[in-house]
């Protein structure tokens, strides 16, 4: 992979430190309606130059101009919903108390908690997403949007792209008034490190692979004055299909199936890695399946660097003696692997690690008892899905059981496509990701805040978010009623 | 300190640790309702205790008889109100995004998101409060209200008392209906570290000392798979009064002040061990504050251990050059110590540590420059507290500018105290914290949890609290309209 642009070095890092560190509290002041139009401004520049931004995108990554055009369009939907999401008080938690003499346990003076901004954030941009999970990406958005300035490392998989979005971002912000120091992108492995433990970063936000999210929330978790690092570090996202739902519908299932696990050439985080099909199903699926894979077009990875790990880890499975070949892969072109649930509870490890490419693996299961041994050898999955018919008890099960170690449970449907709203969680136990919020969707903003109580404030003294006349119109709630 | 208790055995801890990981799921499947009772009962059995458990705490930590029965009526009050924020459906967070086809960036199916259980959770008992921070404090209560198992690791300082208020709660339990391995107590240094690095323990609560922290919490990172550790490990919690707050009301200040940082001995996490007074009010406030030190009573520090602790932190403050004695302590008598602002902005290492016990340290400042440097030394406090006149420009610059380092801000009033309530914040940045959320309060429930959403499943398979007809009648709510 060629990195057109040099690493950031140690002395220009250490000024962007201290102007994010100066730029902090000013973003920490802003009001909500501001932040919002920073967000706002960043995101009306990105679409005035789409035009420039997806061939860009299109020559870095081998997306296609469709799919970019989409996904843009989603990095702006994001950036607006997230500064809206302030402007309406939701992301702020807004809590009122009031004073309670009689209140248990000695009286309850007046209490008045918001959330508030953590000060500048570690953003590690991701490779499959140039966009939306990029330079000016969710999480980008909800840093601003929480009132942090944001530092973004940028993903060596497409330096040209990141250069020219933050250049937007940059005139954007300073077009809006914003201070110096409120963003700002760097490049460089070295420098991502140098980053995480730098005193002046309080949070850090990673997507992409478990060795790196790992390695840089290792070094979060070591630093002298410790801080949240907030890592998306995908899955296999199994899909299960019960005996009813492939009764009713295997071609459907199994198109659908191949569709999902090809998107984006098989480079999204909740891609289905596994399926589950009953025994008896097998045969019928895998044949309807391997037609519908042999019926797509390859479509070049990110980049060599992919290819050869996805390669490499394609061999690994096609080299165990469980899995056999339905579909032979090549460099480009998608491969469907089969084995057995036997196999895979027999070694998890091998048959569960994240392929991350064209690559699925189907998994043929005997009965019920299999599949809860199954569902025992999971615990961290971004999502788990299952195809079922309502009234099957296998397909109720299923949805209970798969809940424990998935932060996403679908229902005939396809784990890839995740909706940026407010329900939405895209994050999941170990190794699926570390934090205890979303990586996307408005909770995604509270990773960057944290709470703050005032006590028996006078009213023109408390931020205006908590004041009794409630002058910004905020979703607030009431605590316990005096 | 003798403990009467001995350690538990590896043996017995990964029984009691099976034990957990069985009940998990129980404890999960719980309706609200449920967790609710299960609170409830165990706060009834510990009420009806209360001329058993009373002198048990007496005689193990010297704290007075009055001073335990608020405590313990505390704990109680927070075992029924912490049930009954799960039974509101707010501990849920629940949240409905209707399916809406025309949402941006692909459409949006249904989604429904609530907080659902970690599993089994380790929990460090403080000794400062051998009911409301110990067996069955806030961090059990929690746990409990979360859906999670707990097992308790003991305080040595109240180990008789510990094991009195664990057998209540096991038979409370039991007489609920609850699942064996859902409550469990274990005793031992060791002990402690084997909970936190076994891999079905899901998450860690401790509150005590810094060291203590830290280390429980690097291992909990450092796990093959890591777990959220939540520690509230003290603070100075620095009060500031104005020139104005100190000619209105001198003598009133320095009686609040002596009497908030004696209560419990000075044995509060949120004493305040500073002090920051105007140089021209100094004298007149150290000779008010002196007189009312040396008419409090002395009592007895919990016990040896932090007799002797105590003594060596102040001594520590004695011996530095910039502090004089104001008035000189003894093992048992109140200490009342002074510096200056210059002093304490040269070397703030010393004059800002913590020093557990009844003694306070009180800071002359010469003008709002000095004041401003010494905000600046501050990074993490549960508290900070302004005393002034809601008039004074340099007031209402005090509230706002420490918010940036505690987590909570107080104003003409005692940091010690900390409502048991919705809108409370008990924590703050590192140091006197590791954590997103309150230690103290409903949303400490949150500490327990994760997200899960629930996309396009059929109503008749949604866990209830997600239900189309809200059959559990829980609050929640809408995420985006459709």
């Amino acid at each position: 992979m060629t990195t057109l642009v040099p690493d950031t070095v140690a002395g220009e890092l250490d000024a962007i430190l201290a102007a994010a560190d100066r730029a902090a509290p000013w973003c920490a002041a802003l009001a909500p309606g501001a932040r919002r139009d920073l967000c706002c401004a960043i995101a009306d520049a990105l679409d005035a130059a789409a035009d420039e931004l997806v061939p860009l995108a299109q020559r870095e990554t081998h997306l296609a101009e469709p799919r970019l055009r989409g996904e843009l369009a989603r990095t702006t939907f994001q950036l607006r919903l997230l500064g809206n999401e302030v402007v309406s008080g939701r992301a702020l938690e807004i809590v009122l108390d009031p004073a309670d003499p009689d209140w248990p346990a000695g009286g309850r003076p007046d209490l008045r908690r918001l959330l508030v901004p953590l000060g500048p954030v570690a953003v590690f941009a991701a490779g499959n997403f140039p966009f939306a999970f990029s330079v000016a990406g969710g999480d980008t958005a909800a840093a601003l949007a929480a009132g942090c300035p944001v530092i973004v490392k940028a993903h060596p998989g497409h330096p040209e792209l990141s250069q020219r979005t933050a250049a937007i971002v940059r005139s954007a912000l300073a077009a809006a008034g914003a201070a110096e120091g409120a963003f700002a992108l760097v490049h460089g492995v070295e420098t991502g490190r140098a980053l995480v433990t730098d005193e002046r970063i309080t949070a850090g936000a990673f997507t992409g692979s478990s060795q790196g999210g790992r390695a840089l929330a290792d070094l979060a978790a070591a630093r002298p004055h410790p801080i949240p690092f907030n890592a998306e570090m995908g899955s296999v996202n199994p899909v299960f299909v019960t005996p009813g739902a492939s009764a009713a519908r295997l071609p459907a299932i199994a198109d659908g199936y191949v569709a999902s696990y090809l998107l984006g050439a098989g480079q999204f985080c909740t891609k289905p890695g596994l399926l589950f099909v009953p025994e008896a199903a097998t045969e019928p699926f895998l044949d309807a399946a391997a037609r519908s894979v042999r019926g797509t077009d390859p479509a070049l990875l990110l980049n060599q660097h992919i290819a050869t790990a996805h390669a490499a880890a394609r061999e690994r499975l096609v080299q165990h003696p469980g899995v056999r070949e339905v579909v032979a892969g090549s460099e480009v072109a998608p491969a469907l692997l089969a084995t057995s649930a036997a196999q895979l509870v027999a070694d998890p490890g091998p048959l569960t690690e994240e392929c991350f490419g064209p690559t699925s693996l189907v998994v043929s299961y005997a009965n019920e008892a299999e599949l809860d041994m199954v569902v025992r050898t999971f615990t961290g999955e971004l999502t788990a899905t299952v195809h079922g018919e309502a009234d099957e008890p296998l397909a109720a099960w299923l949805v209970q059981a798969v809940g424990r170690f998935a932060g996403r449970v679908v229902w005939n449907g396809w784990p890839t496509g995740v909706a940026v709203s407010a329900a939405m969680q895209h994050g999941g136990p170990y190794p699926a990701a570390l934090g205890a919020f979303s990586s996307v969707g408005t909770t995604s903003i509270r990773r960057f805040q944290r709470p703050v109580t005032y006590q028996s404030i006078p009213d023109e003294l408390l931020p205006p978010e908590l004041r009794a006349t409630n002058p910004l119109n905020l979703q607030r709630q009431d605590g316990h009623r005096a």
